[in-house]
């Protein structure tokens, strides 16, 4: 392999003639193999649009020379689109609160403009990764900013997905509005309710979701670009300080806002354990609803059997026929994954020091994470899940009608201890509570069959009344 | 001790004579012996609260009679007053969805009620703790509402205490502002800042903290009452459900609102879970400005030396003399305790099933103390610490006038590779910047003078320009 | 109320005159009003085995003069013995690395000692807390060894508790060794087990984690006792550093190892997150066990309905009859409690700092809490769920014979592909799997008997052969 | 692109005709776009070793035919060598339990054999993915089995990088055995220690956690394998099911053993969280070295400034010169990631239901993480950091004779009371402890002088006698 010579404060080093990045990224590599992975292209298009909103503010207040500032402007475009993923080598967990990652892009860009501008790569007198390409900025504003900007790309495709699956269920909701069943309260039977009434709870507890990660949303618009390197903007040009976000806005296409206090802005990572918490807090929501469909769709013989799921794979390499719910399962999985993250990001929001919290990359490498499984994991379960699910109508009907739950209805009647006695009965001689109450001449006939009404046990208000 | 004979549907049992909380109410103490603490008293008097609307709702639509609904209404307004508070001895963790809590509220109510209309307590053909003071209501509802309400209390009380530190801060910020001290991020020298602007970071971040559980306040205020089991509203008179709410809002004194779709309402707690993530947040928050004031006091000889706090107590039973920053050590634990406990409030919103999450208790347990001692902790935080922060402005300045971080103001005049020498010599031979630079000639003593300006690091611009 | 007043290195303040405690309790009472608890009632207790070991050591040694020594001992018996445990008023969640407690001890024992020999209370000439009763020590010993020695003797309970479940859970799977059900994989139908072996692998995981837990123990046996401030063992008198472990085991009863490195042991609360683990796995065990008894009692009409748990409460304040799994639901609550508390402990073990961890108040209100639950949760499990759990025999035998999973048998016989159309069949049909068999003329009637028997497909073979 | 048809109980599907996996896995992959990775590589071959050791069984049991089964042992090698690792296509987030990574080998490992024996990929009649690769197996003790020898894998390279992190610290210990510097308790001046002390205390902790991963490591080695479906071992014949674990062991080089309680094996997977809790505690100690590591190397100027770590990269792409502690932060980072994998894990663990425990695919996505991250972060902590640190020895010197904390050494001689009044003189007008001693009068120079030994200090005893 050919080498081309860099150096920096640390020393001289190879690098390979054909890449982009430069010594400090090669270091940084070097440095940090801890997972093995990539950083995410998404916050490698969010820092270079950062690079490039630089450029195109510097060039307007004419800190940085037409040419170097165009040559600029065009390598980021260039990286934007993708093309040069493949040289950005730093691993997702490392040092230095993305020191590595912002050399990366410095470099890369840099060494793509002086090719544009006829150099050879490396010679940074041409186009200096410190100098010119991260001219205004620090990587104590840059990737905090990127990191913002990635979490709201992200989340914006998030939420169009929850949005779906809020429809899906409400779709559900009106196909199964009649499906009467019988409500279960700690596994135990409760009241009727209708399948219908579950799924529109479903679909109201994912709105509320959404919601609250729009709020969270709302927060990650306020950025601390132009803060430098701990907020207080040194080398950072007044004028400069003054247009990056609007700027920033306009080339990433996010309306962004700048931090009031821009000290507050680089020390603190909060608003990332504030989002997490919101996609926790949707998992945690899809989980137990995941958890609901696996126990209504469980059987096919010796479980409840109330709703079918689509089959989607064999469900065994030993048992042949065996169906199981692996969609909600899945989710159920991303849900603990997604906890666990929200504790990792917790733990390195609280250890930020002084002007700076340094553990952005674990932030980032966690909530990236969870946002995009989130979406992934949703999309599945709309796909290849909800929209097919069936109900057993038959099976509920049975449910309700041999259950000792609608003696509930009786208490306005017949007092709660009188109840009790009769569901007693029922329960230890298998009987049907009609049966009983009738025997037992508690109640008559007409009455009781103006009572026991399943539909109306679904709906506010005293039965038979 | 004498007793009286009481009976549900497991059997007869004795109950103390004097004791106003019945059988029921015994069982689940022999069952829950777990932490062996009493609950919440605000969650005690929130629980009898909905009892008082109930009560009153029910007499106005005529369901319960004029003087069995006054007597539960004088009884209710006893144990708000806090006269009963012995006679609530459920474990706050319990089995049951809350069922052992509602029903000790019915009995208290239910025996009292019986002795104001001057019958022996036990006799519950006078007034019923189901059919009576629990009418229209059912554990499913009244325990989530007054968890909703028990929080909403608690956390107005925080808001208070966020807002005085945030306060705290701002008036600490005002004495600093002219306090220069070098800026240190990942606990290595950085650039020029002023005490002042690292305060009112610490205001900032709190009043974002202070907007977000705001705005998780408003979410529980939505509560579920009236949806009695499963959210259905089954036995709740339909003139009931529409007025509960309006009652219970005069009767607490806060604003509530029904929920939509009261069947989520009754089987999903998210709304906890988020509440729980904003007081995590502001904690984690909290701790990570406490270690900067850890940091920034260590000392008194061999540590940063910048601020003092002041001396609350003894620091060692064996090293004379030594003073501990111990208020902003409390503030950690906290934080770590509160973190502890949103992953317990996480697991247990996870885990409802069908139409109710029964580990409300849990919940409850972990997000009131949360809030409480989080609260506690800020007064304390304020009292005992940042009222009396001192500044050692000597230090700070000798600090800033030896640092080598001022370098970096030179960037913008001799480029970062020459300004990296520059450091690198300073660092290697322990002289100032100020002197290397002069003795390499790298710029003339005016111009540097002009540059090497710390206050003017302080604010965004090119220093010297 | 009357008043002496004490002074300290922060200056004089009134103490009640009854009380033991003095100025440096008081001051750490109003410092820390966080959770509004008191210390756990074993731990004052370690504090002061500790205190009077080190008196007898001192006494030994001759540096502690006779009769304080003596004094000093008998007042640890007297606080031992709980009759002082009223004046031990620190908060658990405090600042300071447990000084304030190692003081509240110091101060109570001298206090007392020197009322027993004759004078007033305060008058710490003749018995100095820190010069005579904390001798030889420094709150950096003496707090994390009596956390161990604390945290040792509730594990004992726990084990104690821990072994009697799992002998419960043996009982019951040789009583319903005989009871075939169907196994169930993904909550769907599998293939046939016994009650009996789902108990017995209760048991079975229970005892990993008693030898888990064993093996925490042992580490707990480690102390720092003698290392004194930063565990150099500065002030301690080398022949009391010989024999302080000795003489605490003997006063405490438990056999104890002074630690190898004691700088490590003295910076390092490891092990205390290490055995926080090991109950937290345990806990996460119970209540996968209690989501079986759960999920399996589910009903009674509208569930699986294959074992009755004993009712031990009722389930409803609104639907009369119902009895709900509250036993199993508070181990439920517990282990999210204690999986929570693990989460603070991690934390608050990740932060000590050079030469201590100041973290050990948060990590003992936590660990303690998590034992202590998980002894009481497992002690109404066993008394109230487990030794009264009943089989319906009848339901699990119908769902076996019912049931589509024993289709697996007849793959060693025709193969996967041809067992999955059958299975396919029989679930479309809703006929047996052997009505199937037959129909389809895939096996002849006396090999599908001799292959299609439930009892033998819960033992490993293949069957029929 | 050229496909074949396969066709499953779901129905037909094309697949692509030259790759090796079949109809199920491309299911899989299809249900499953969760995280967009791979399945870690050793845990293809640990699968794949079980497949070579099932067929080996059934060889020699004459259950298998003797090409079939030759030809299978030969492909299961190339796959273990790693020609087929493209072929693995399943996301390592995927919802049940397994069977598409189990589905996946098998299709893989068939397809290569039918080709082996001279047939076209998907002629299953030739080598059938179930009934032969599969053969006397399940999913559910395949994956579980395959989990266990990935993890002991794993941890056999972690425990090499542990003990390699040990003896740096030892050797670190040794080298600076005579620096003699101020210990910190609280951040705040204690009493003398040696680096060397602090360093050695790091080597006895990071053993504490080897022998701890040991224990965990050892309860790996107890494997289901035998079990199939549900722990029963239906289907699987009894000699296999007898040889099973030896030939696994001896295809795998791992000293394994057959669960005691093959159903407990297979329902419960708490051995991981068991192994987790290890790792994290011992990242947590980790991440707590890191931060001394960054305390006491924090300057150049404005910080403790003991030690110097070895600079790595340039720390900054604003202020030149800076140089990060990179890589203890990136310590910090991975314990951080590793406490919230913990969680995941833990949350998994506790939601196995009757039979099985289907979360397995996300507990080995973190519990394998957390393992390699520890590893390479270890790796990179020795080579980057730890053996190059160098000690500033004046400074450290500096601090202890300029320190208030020496006057602990005055206890004994003139007790606590006026050693705290000497302390706080000291403090206040910035003198040393010995001037203001003698200035006091409170001991002669001479006795003084024996008495203020920084080096007898860091030893057990009490200084002067």
């Amino acid at each position: 392999m050919d080498f081309r010579i860099e150096s920096d404060s640390i020393g001289d080093k190879k690098v390979p003639k054909e890449v982009y990045y430069g010594v400090q990224t090669l270091r940084g590599a070097d440095n940090f193999k801890i997972t093995g992975l990539r950083l995410n292209e998404e916050f490698i298009k969010s820092v270079v649009q950062i690079k490039k909103a630089a450029a195109i503010t510097n060039l307007e207040i004419g800190e940085l020379e037409v040419n170097i500032g165009k040559a600029i402007i065009k390598a980021c475009d260039e990286v934007i689109a993708g093309k040069f993923n493949e040289d950005f080598i730093i691993d997702p967990i490392q040092g230095g609160a993305g020191t590595s990652i912002n050399m990366n892009a410095n470099e890369v860009i840099a060494n793509r403009a002086i090719e544009i501008l006829g150099y050879e790569k490396g010679n940074y007198r041409i186009v200096h990764p410190n100098d010119h390409v991260n001219m205004g900025q620090s990587t104590n504003d840059v990737i905090p900013t990127a990191g913002k900007i990635t979490a709201l790309r992200l989340v914006i495709k998030n939420l169009d997905k929850l949005k779906e699956l809020s429809n899906a269920f409400s779709e559900k909701a009106e196909q199964f509005k009649d499906v009467i069943k019988m409500g279960r309260t700690q596994l135990q039977d409760a009241v009727p309710i209708t399948l219908g009434q579950e799924f529109s709870a479903y679909s109201a507890v994912v709105k509320r979701d959404i919601a609250r990660i729009q709020k969270a949303q709302d927060e990650l618009k306020v950025v601390n670009i132009g803060g430098t390197a701990v907020g207080t903007g040194i080398n950072a040009d007044s004028r400069y300080v003054d247009r990056i976000v609007p700027r920033l806005s306009f080339v990433s296409g996010l309306n962004l806002k700048k931090a009031d206090d821009l000290i507050d802005g680089t020390q603190n990572l909060d608003s990332f354990a504030s989002l997490s918490a919101t996609i926790k807090t949707c998992a945690l929501n899809l989980s137990k609803i995941a958890n609901d469909l696996r126990l209504m769709s469980s059987g096919p013989r010796t479980g409840l059997g109330e709703i079918n799921l689509p089959a989607k794979q064999n469900g065994s390499s030993i048992m042949p026929g065996k169906v199981n719910p692996v969609i909600p399962e899945v989710i159920n999985q991303i849900a603990f994954n997604i906890a666990g993250n929200d504790v990792a990001i917790s733990m390195a929001v609280e250890a930020g020091q002084l002007e700076l919290n340094a553990f952005e990359p674990v932030i980032f490498y966690n909530i990236f994470e969870s946002i995009q499984t989130l979406t992934n994991g949703v999309d599945t379960f709309i796909k290849n899940c909800i929209l097919d699910i069936t109900a057993n109508e038959e099976i509920c009907s049975e449910y309700v009608n041999n259950s000792v739950g609608i003696v509930t209805a009786l208490c306005p009647y017949i007092g709660y201890a009188e109840s009790a006695k009769i569901a007693k009965m029922a329960i230890k001689s298998g009987e049907s509570i009609k049966k009983v109450v009738l025997r037992e001449g508690v109640l008559k006939e007409k009455e009781l069959n103006s009572i026991i009404n399943p539909l109306k046990m679904t709906k506010p208000g005293i039965v038979g009344k």
